[in-house]
């Protein structure tokens, strides 16, 4: 059922600091800074050569990384997505599997503009896992 | 320099379980266990279209995951790992750019028999890197 890995999201505390780092130390491919105001992020995402790595920045008062930030001051991995062909079908399978989806397991359109899914991590080895329909 | 995403390393409280999810719940291809006394894990692939999954899972008394789990019971991400041609290149750049690598900062053979390093994760976002030459 699930794909490729569309990326990895790292939650970071300095947003110009990260992507300066990214692009110097490591040598990477460092994209502009996006704001995604409905979802309460500023992203940027670093170009890999098999997939994508996507900081998370807050944006906005009730940003959904503001209390992972806090919890975690200087950053850390957030949650990893798996691509999927049919994300109501695969919600349906991991529903039948006792699997939790969060929310109102209601897919929505993420940052992407694509449908997203979250499954609880609890459910997952301790990662939060988005499933993308693509 | 950093290249492809190698994989994403998953520290699991049950190996079993967390097998059988991935290919049930998640439809993934899972591989077999494998025992790596040398880094005090047993390791399990899950093979994506563009990237790897590794589980991690404490073998021996002197795991190096064994303290990562009791911190986090349910699991979690361990680390991420970037390809590098050149990893004593890859080491000296981020020297010089001030990160710190761990350990005596010799590259060492990793669980896949190639040479590795890691960078401290509060110098990355929180984030362990492993960088391994192929």
């Amino acid at each position: 059922m699930i794909g490729r890995l569309n990326h990895v999201a790292i939650a970071v505390p300095d947003l110009d600091a990260a992507c300066a780092q990214y692009a110097s130390a490591l040598g990477a491919t460092v994209g502009a800074p996006q704001d995604e105001p409905d979802h309460g992020v500023t992203v940027v995402f670093i170009d890999l050569p098999n997939t994508k790595i996507e900081f998370l920045y807050p944006l906005g008062d009730d940003s959904p990384i503001k209390g992972f930030l806090e919890k975690n001051p200087s950053g850390g991995i957030h949650h990893i997505c798996y691509e999927v062909d049919d994300i109501v079908a695969a919600r349906e399978k991991l529903l039948a599997e006792g699997a939790r989806v969060l929310g109102n397991g209601e897919p929505k359109i993420g940052a992407h503009g694509k449908p997203v899914l979250f499954l609880h991590p609890k459910d997952f080895n301790g990662c939060l896992i988005e499933l993308e329909q693509v």
